[in-house]
């Protein structure tokens, strides 16, 4: 018998099932050993505190197309490991008994970079982990791509299209908010993909005299209206420059929800015209994964589950040029893959006349 | 020669360009005379200063499906009718003497309540128009139905669906607010099409306690999450219950940009309950006319043509039992058609279970 | 306790499942009693057979959206239902036993002409039922809707846009076979909606030289390519003259699989003209109900629950003039709601320049 | 004055008019000299009969979303090219002399393979050529990526997920027509994101056995339906055995309009299960591109834009490893990448349980 986990873990996304039915659709297939299923509701809770359902195969057909994720998801932050619950229980020690109660060969983690953190920590008890690279945001070390990520830009990117119509109807500025509160990769994506006018990300501090000149800039061209794409986390150049506690702060003191609302009064400032906000928020990370997304969830699935057949831990699923292979838990645990100011696609982006404020 | 002017006035909606061409394709296929077509830009603002091109059946081809309007828009606030524009110009006498200098036939007008008075103005003062029942909102007097409204009512269904996905795996109370600032058709539609749990509309004011009770039997059935659908123009009993004017100073005092955002905190406070907005905005107007809009937009440019070949003016485009008719524009000008909140659809909603927030 | 079955039967549709959503979440908020579901698999099979479900209104959370039957379907044809089964089973006799068996108080049935003449005749046995009318087609006697048209609608409206990209590109004419073997109500919508030039229903027989001619002068207008939008169940003029016998026999000779290869064949031969064939087909029936389809399954299935409730058996759920009603099962039985040739809905789209094929 | 020229090439796509705005924006932008654009019209066809317009920059804009090609495209088989036209015009000479005519500096092809060829020969004779892969198929040598793939293999899997809901709910089997000719990588992919059962390309050739006993295994399984995705030309074992012109007159016998009517009525007989046919057809290159394909298409132009102004020519953009870049057209002329059977897409379908009908 082969005893495997799984759960999903931090921020949800579109093909967290679809991933899950290649590992369970692969392992039951390819398995010479009958496979049990322990699925782990909401996160590392499910391991904690020991909630978990015994699934079977069929449990996780006909969720290829299914956003969410059926075991349900939460958040346990990596800096809080250490700290009791609420309730008292120690949750590493939690976790490893729970593993070992079950009896489990294997555990598979769907998750961002908080989530592989503590993967790295449980595969350092001597637990069987393997990892994979769930997240909108694109952000994880080790791999080209996530799984989530194109599902979330065509979202983002059918926001603004739909955007285009109204904004050229009444000749306005639209400030639309992609997410992204450390890196750029959905709104430059989103951006280049629904003609954005101007994009800012967080890796590229904006000025906004230079929005302001690529705005006047596309009206003098013919441009009735004008686009600007800006991440959850963009920064000015000026809050770039104070220190870490100070912007913190400054952050603290802002009393509306979020940057779209003040980057479009400082831009109705500044041009003096009519603009308007769209914020599409949570959608980016529901419905539907499309078919980009379910192939690769799918191919994630297939080699997380060939890595448990051939007895291999303690790695994440990774894509790099095209091929699917695997990075050691200890390598990507940390570390952010931001966008490079001076990559390609922000250069071409640049060739093209998009504006990101730097210039 | 029959000389037509057209014209889009007021908020833009998807299906404006399907109309317009319904309008065009009909004149042209059955006038017996040769048309020539004036597109008068920006709404009435166009009408006003004279600017306007001179168009062809082909500058309507191939614009069925697209969103906004080709014409462009703008608002005139009926109320500011008779104050001259900043430069001077006499709004009225500008539109009158524009019609008559360029010996129009007819104008069809398109748009919504407010747009719909100030043609009624100008049939009072001796031109030919014809209104065509142009806003999502779904709130203009005299006809069943409005184009634009059913493409809104997709699109905020949609949000709601990809909403759903990520509170279920989060079990969150997520509140969407929808447009409708006076009347509450888009969320009442959307509401029951996208399985929301509570509904909010202007025309029914909630009182937090109800909407509380709701979410918390919710939970208590089973249900990990709960979605709210509020109106942009919801009212809580408390503040219906102000006159007016302390209403609106109480509404200037608001910090957060919509209603949304205090719902969201109202709940989350009462019920202890993680809570998170959606806010689909603009893109609510954006995008395609779904197939019903088209159908229907159509329907109301043959009609309003047949008016027009028939000699007959000075009324708005219809429908009501499913039949197209017309309106004669002094009986719609002014009016709102709201939620009745002791009709079919509401009791419906009601018996499924649905909270309305007045229980 | 309130003992009630559910089943769906014929072609399946988009809305099945919101509807029986509608019917469960009814009685389960509104009944005195506790309610027990008994859901028959697969159509009246499951009647015939006792096989089904015993199930909780939590089995029918969720599917709001969800296209297909959660109960699976069959066809029974009206006309056997007297004829025993392969296995010797009498149909009428083992349905009555069935549901007397199970002391249901009522038992709803989901489904289309044929499938309501089958309830009717369960009605004469003395059953509850309750139908509901659903079938894309639209054709059910007695109800202005029918749950599954408008999402068959969008479906058919969606191929017809996406063929006109390539048809423009390529100026070829394209001749795309919606849905509907003895009516028109999704071709002539979907046709309307999309744009189409040329629209033949079974409603009204074509003349061969009337389609010719009707592509000649649009090319003549200018146009590049044209969209002939067929009927599974269009016939020509020729073909309708013939006995019913004769023609059975001459659809029985074709080789092509359906009517718009055949059709395709002519029009390229008269044309001279590049023409190819698009066949969207069962997708018409698949994938998820729209907002509209959901809002009107969602009152069908509250009216047949309140029926229930009431007391009040033997009618079909229906809407006239936007009212929810009921029609007796004895008028729905047996008839079909066909596209009136000199109905508004036709008339406009002649205005408009569509050709039927009759001119 | 730059001068360029524009065309497309082949059967359309979705991405073709995103590409054009690519070079033409990125020209505009970058270009240190004015910029004139000529846009030939239907492909070859326009280049050689100087049949084009003349066309700025705007006329390139608001078409990032557009299927389709602005333009208008033919197919002109390489085969021919040095056999005259119809009406005795040279081809090859007719094309270098309408280049020569207009000074052009260069001249953007947008194509598949055999236009390439074409382009391949144009710069032998003299012409500074730049091609940019389109092609649904993603069949291009020298490039990991086509534009018009992506939106493809969303459309192909939008119609095997809208099978899906019909095929459950009537518990049949489907088989699912999708584009590929000669190569299967649409149909590869959207098997794989559609959650097809069986996947037949023309790579592997199928035995009408191991499809049946595929079938057999899943309904053993507890499926009760199956989902067969078939390549245009997929190919049984038999037929491949066969010399390349018993296999030509094979099919040239063949009755039924394409291989999805056969194949059913093959799986019917043997199977003895109800099995259907669903071929979405052109609509796979109709509609609007994804946004993975706007990306894609966008870099391409750009970098294509790139070549011209650095006065590099005779070329194919391409993309291998993520990375943009150029192959020599000498290289990629006549060559096709086809699906490796032993590919790790494939491999990763079998151990999910996929057949191929090789086993």
């Amino acid at each position: 018998m082969l005893r495997v986990g799984l759960l999903t873990s931090g921020g949800d996304c579109q093909a967290l099932n679809a991933t899950m039915r290649g590992i369970v659709k692969t392992l039951t297939n390819c398995s010479p050993k009958p496979v049990e299923f322990y699925g782990f509701e909401d996160g590392y809770q499910g391991l904690i505190y020991s909630r978990f359902r015994v699934m079977t195969s069929a449990d996780f057909s006909g969720i290829l197309t299914r956003g969410g994720t059926i075991l349900g998801t939460s958040r346990t932050p990596f800096k809080q490991l250490d700290t009791p619950e609420a309730d008292g229980v120690e949750k590493v020690p939690a976790m490893v008994h729970t593993y070992h109660k079950l009896k489990l060969d294997c555990l598979f983690m769907l998750g961002g970079n908080g989530s592989t953190k503590t993967a790295n920590r449980l595969r350092q008890e001597g637990l069987n982990v393997i990892a994979l690279p769930k997240t909108i945001d694109n952000d994880t070390w080790g791999t080209d791509m996530t799984f989530g990520f194109t599902s979330a830009v065509e979202v983002a990117t059918k926001c603004i299209d739909d955007i285009h119509t109204t904004a050229s109807s009444h000749g306005r500025v639209f400030v639309i908010e992609i997410m992204g509160h450390k890196v750029g990769w959905i709104p430059l994506y989103a951006g280049v993909a629904g003609g954005a006018d101007i994009i800012l990300i967080p890796e590229i501090p904006y000025d906004l005299k230079a929005v302001e000149r690529s705005i006047e800039q596309r009206i003098e061209n013919g441009g009735r209206f004008a686009i600007v794409v800006v991440a959850e986390g963009a920064i000015s150049k000026e809050d770039a420059a104070l220190s870490k506690k100070e912007y913190k702060k400054k952050l603290a003191a802002r009393t509306s929800p979020s940057i779209a609302y003040d980057l479009a009064a400082d831009i109705e400032r500044v041009t003096g015209r009519e603009t308007r906000v769209a914020i599409p928020g949570h959608t980016q990370r529901g419905g539907e994964p499309d078919a980009q997304d379910r192939v690769f969830a799918t191919q994630c699935g297939v080699e997380a589950a060939r890595g448990c057949l051939e007895g291999e831990f303690g790695f994440m699923v990774a894509q790099r040029n095209g091929k699917m292979c695997r990075t050691p838990l200890e390598e990507v645990a940390g570390k952010l893959k931001c966008v490079n100011p001076s990559s390609d696609l922000v250069r071409e982006a640049k060739m093209l006349g998009i504006g990101f404020g730097d210039e």
